[in-house]
C-alpha cells in the first residue's frame, strides 16, 4: 500500500520501519532530515514536502503534540490542501479530543477521510510491532488501513465510527496507567517501611491478582528506583495527562485521581525530573515517606 | 490433618467445606450454631467451645474483624489458653498489622506457632478453592499447613518469616483493588459523557493493557451499575481500607490515593450505600458528572 | 478626569455609576446598548464605538472574560488602535496571567500605558464603592488613576511595577476565598452531624479566631443553604479558578487545594448548579455526609 | 475559688499562673514535680496525688492527650474516684469526641459535673490570658467556672449543654486553622514563582479580605520560612488533626481537606519535621514547586 509517514521520532521511526519491512511503499517526511536516513537505507523514499508525502492512499501522522499535528494538517501546503479526495489521514499520535474533532470535520469538508488511530505501547513495543491500535472512523476507511495496522501492531481495536472517540480511549487509558504507577509507588513505600522486600512484595501482587504486564513493568522500575533512561519522559506524560483533564473539563467530569496525578507531575517537573521516565511519579510516595527523591 | 476452624461466615464456610472435601479432619466452631450444620452433614465435627476446636495440629480463624479475632484468641478459654504447644494458629481473616504483631508475640511466648495467612479472593473464589493465600511465619509451620492451603486455594505465596508482613501485603493489595475500582469509575464516567458505549470502552482496555481479570470483573459491574447483591459489602471494604491507613499512619507513610478512597467510602456509607458491593464507590464519579447515584 | 468605561455588567455598571457620581467625565460603551441607559440618565455619555470610548486620558475595561478583553483590545478599531499615546488602559476584570502579560507588552509597543487593577469585592461592594483595588504597573500611571480608584474603592493596594503581578494576587486571593468556602462547608457538615446548631458553631468561630468578614458572609450562606440568588455565579467562580490553575501550571506550582476545588466546581456545574452562587460548593460536603444536595 | 489544676506543660503552666495571679486558691499536680516549682513560688500549693488536687470546687485537666486524661480520670485514685459530689471536672485539653462523651457519662453516674472547655490559643496567648474558651455542659456549672475562665481567657463562648459539642468546635477550628496554613503556603509558592515578593503579596491579602490575625501570624512565618522554634509542634498538630478525622469517620462525614492535611502532616513527620512548628506544613508547597524543604 502506498503510504506517507510524517513524524519520525522514537515512535514514528519504529513504526515506519515496520511498514517498510512489511513491503509497503512508504514515503517519509520529517522536519529534521537526519531521522529519515535509516529508513531510506531500508527502502523508504524521502519526501521534501508534506504535499509530496500526501501523494498516497493514506498519510500517517505521528507527531509530538497538538501544535505539530495542527500545523502539518492546516498549513498552506499541508495535508488538508494536498491529500487526494478519498484518501485517508491516519492520525496516530496522542492529540486532544478537541483537535481530533476539528480534523474529522475539516477532512470531511475536503472530501478526504480521517481515521483516528492512537496507540498503546512504548517505543520498544513499537519496534517489536506489538502496539495496540485504537481505531475510530468510517469502517471502510479503517478496513483499508488494516494492512498498515497489521504491520505496526499486535491488535487493532475498533472503537466506533466517530474519530475522536479513539482519542478518549487513548487518553483514558494513559490516565489509567498513570494511576497504576502512582498506586504501586504508594503501596511499595508502605511495604518498604514495613520491612518487606520490595520485589517480594511486587511478586506477591503480580503473581496473584495484578497479572497485567504493566504491573510488572512499572513495579520493577519503581522497586529498583531506576527512572533513567526515560522510555517515555515525564514531560510527555504530563502533556498527555493535561489532554485527558482538558477533555474532562470540557465534558464536566470531575476526575479526582486525574487531579492528584497532575499535581504529582507538576511537582516532578518543578523538582527537576522532566527527563526522567514518567514512572518517576511512582517514586514520590517513597520520598514523602522519608526516602530519597526519585532520580537520586 | 486434624484442624480446628473458627468462623463460618461466607468465606469461612466455603473454606471449611473445601477442607472437609479434601478429607481433612475438621472441627468447626461458630458463635451461631446454625452455620455449622451444612458442614456437619458433609462430615465435619462441631465443637461446643473454642478449646475443643483447639485440640488439633492447627486452628484456623476466619472472623469478621480485629475484635472477634482478639476475643477468640485471648479469652479465658480462648486459643492462646487452649492450643497445644507447637500447634499452629493460622490467622486467615483480614486483621490489622497491630493485632497480627501482637498475636505473633503472644503465641511465641505461649510456645505455640503463629502463621499469618490472609487471602485474596471473594466468596465465589473461596467456594471454587481458587483463593490466593499470602503466608508469613516460620517456614516449617507454613510447610506444615501446606496441605490445608492446597485444599482452599489455587496458590500459596510465601511473604516472609515475620507474620505481620503477610497482613501488609493483604491490606496493600486491597487498597490496590479499590484504586482499580475508582479509576475505572472515573474513566468510564468520562467515556460515557464523550458518547462512547461503556462496554466498548471497557473491552478496549481489558483486551489490550489491562488484562488482569479484576479489571473485567469490576469494569462490568460499573458499566452495568449493578452494585447488588454485594459479594463484598461496602462497609467491609471501608473496614479493610481503614486498616491499611492505620498501618500507613503508624509507619508514617502518606497514601494520597488511600485518603481519597477513604473519603469515597465514607460518602458511600453516609449516603446509604453500606450494603451495596464495595465496587459502588466506582459509581460515584458518574454521579459527580451528573448521572444517577450508585444504587439507583 | 476624562475616562472611557467598557463593560457594563453587574460589576461594571456599579463602578461606572460611582465614577459619574464622583463627577468624572465618563464615556461608556457596552455591547448591549440597554445597559448604558441608567448611566446616561446619571450624566454619562454613551459611545457608539470602542474608539470613541478611547478618546480619554484613561479607558477602563471590566468585561466577562479573557476573550472579551482580548477582542476589545486587539480588534481593528479596538483599544490598542484607538487609545492616544500616553493614555492608560486600566484592566479591572479578572483575566489570565498570560493575557495581562501580553497586553502589557502590546501597549508598551504602542506607546500607551497599561495598568492592571483587578478588584476584590462582589457587586454589593462595587455599588457601595467598597472595592479593594490591586494595582500594578508604572507608578506614575497608577498615581494618575488614583482619583478613579478612590471613586470606586475603599482602598488601593500597590502590588508592583509589573502589571501581571496584580492578576496573580487577584487569582490567588480568589482561590483563598474558595478555600474558606470549602473549609466552612466541611466543618459545618461535621458540626451538623455532631448535633451542633450550625449558627452557634459559626458564631463560635467568627467571634474568636476567624474574624475576617468573609467567614461570616459565606458561613451564613452555607448555614442557611441559601445559594440563590447568585451574587457571583458558580460558572464564574469556576472560570476564575481555572485561570489560577493555568497560571500555576505554567509556573509549575502544584496546588492540591486548587485541584480539589476544581473538582468541586466541575461537580457542581455537572449536577446543574451553574447558576447557584459559587458558595454552593460549600454545600457539597453536607451532601456527601448524607444531607440534601446544594440548591435543594 | 478553690481549684485543682492537673497538667503543667507549656499551656497548663501559663493558665495556672493566671489563676494564681487572679487570687484563686490553686492546688497543682504534675507528673514531673519540677514544673510545679515556679507556681509554688507564686503562691500555688502542690498536691502529691490526684486525689489531693481534687479536694476543691473544681479540678481542671490540661494534659497532653487522650491517654493522659483518661488515666488521671479513671485511675484507682483518679478524679472520678476522688472528686466530691457536685464538684466540677473542667477538661480543657484537646481530647477526642469519644473520650469527652465517655467522661460526661461517667461523671454523671458519679454525681459529679463535667464541663468541656477546650481553648483556642497558643502558649503566648495563654500567658497573656488571651485564650478563647469554648464551654459546653450544664449552664450552672459553666457559670460557676466563669471566674476561672475570666482569669485565663479573653472570652468564653458557650457552645451548648452537651459537653462533647465543645470538643467538636475545638477540633473543627483547629482543622480550619490548618487549612489557612496550607492555603497560604500554596498561594505564596505561586506568588514566589511569579516574581512577587512574599511579604508584599501577604500584605495585599491581609490588608483587604483576610483580616483575621491568624492570616498575618501564619503568613509571616511561611513568608520567612521560620518554622523554629515551634510554639505548637507538628506532632501535636498531627495529633489534633487525627482526632478531628476520627470524629468525622465515626459520624460518617468525608472531609477531603482534612484528608489532604493529614497526608501533609504525615509527610512532614516522615521527613524529619516533627519538632518544627505545625505551620511547617505551609512550607511543603514551596518545596513541591522546586524550592527548599521546610526547615532548611
Amino acid at each position: 500500500m502506498k503510504v506517507g509517514f510524517i513524524g519520525l521520532g522514537h515512535m514514528g521511526s519504529a513504526m515506519a520501519t515496520n511498514l517498510v519491512k512489511a513491503r509497503h511503499e512508504v514515503v517519509v517526511f520529517n522536519r529534521s532530515v537526519e531521522n529519515t536516513r535509516p529508513l531510506i537505507e531500508l527502502g523508504a523514499r524521502a519526501a521534501t514536502s508534506i504535499a509530496e508525502a500526501c501523494r498516497a492512499e493514506a498519510v500517517i501522522t505521528m507527531l509530538a503534540d497538538d501544535a505539530a499535528v495542527e500545523q502539518v494538517s492546516t498549513a498552506k501546503d499541508g495535508i488538508l490542501a494536498s491529500l487526494p479526495k478519498g484518501a485517508i489521514h491516519v492520525s496516530m499520535s496522542t492529540i486532544s479530543l478537541a483537535l481530533a474533532t476539528e480534523l474529522a470535520s475539516l477532512h470531511g469538508e475536503a472530501g478526504q477521510r480521517f481515521v483516528s488511530a492512537p496507540v498503546f505501547g512504548r517505543p520498544t513495543a513499537a519496534a517489536a510491532a506489538k502496539l495496540f491500535i485504537l481505531a475510530a472512523g468510517d469502517p471502510a476507511a479503517i478496513a483499508a488501513c488494516q494492512p498498515l495496522f497489521e504491520a505496526m501492531g499486535q491488535k487493532t481495536v475498533p472503537i466506533g465510527t466517530d474519530p475522536p472517540t479513539a482519542n478518549v480511549v487513548k487518553l483514558g487509558g494513559n490516565l489509567l496507567i498513570a494511576v497504576v504507577i502512582e498506586s504501586l509507588g504508594e503501596i511499595m513505600a508502605l511495604a518498604d517501611k514495613a520491612g518487606i522486600d520490595r520485589h517480594t512484595f511486587l511478586d506477591a501482587l503480580t503473581s496473584t491478582l495484578f497479572t497485567a504486564p504493566l504491573y510488572s513493568l512499572y513495579g520493577e522500575i519503581i522497586a529498583d528506583r531506576k527512572f533513567v533512561p526515560a522510555e517515555f519522559a515525564a514531560r510527555l506524560g504530563d502533556k498527555d495527562l493535561r489532554l485527558a483533564l482538558a477533555a474532562a473539563r470540557d465534558l464536566r467530569v470531575p476526575l479526582p485521581l486525574g487531579s492528584l496525578l497532575q499535581d504529582r507531575f507538576l511537582r516532578l517537573l518543578a523538582q527537576g525530573g522532566e527527563n526522567l521516565d514518567w514512572s518517576a511519579i511512582g517514586g514520590l510516595a517513597a520520598h514523602d515517606a522519608g526516602g530519597p527523591p526519585p532520580g537520586r
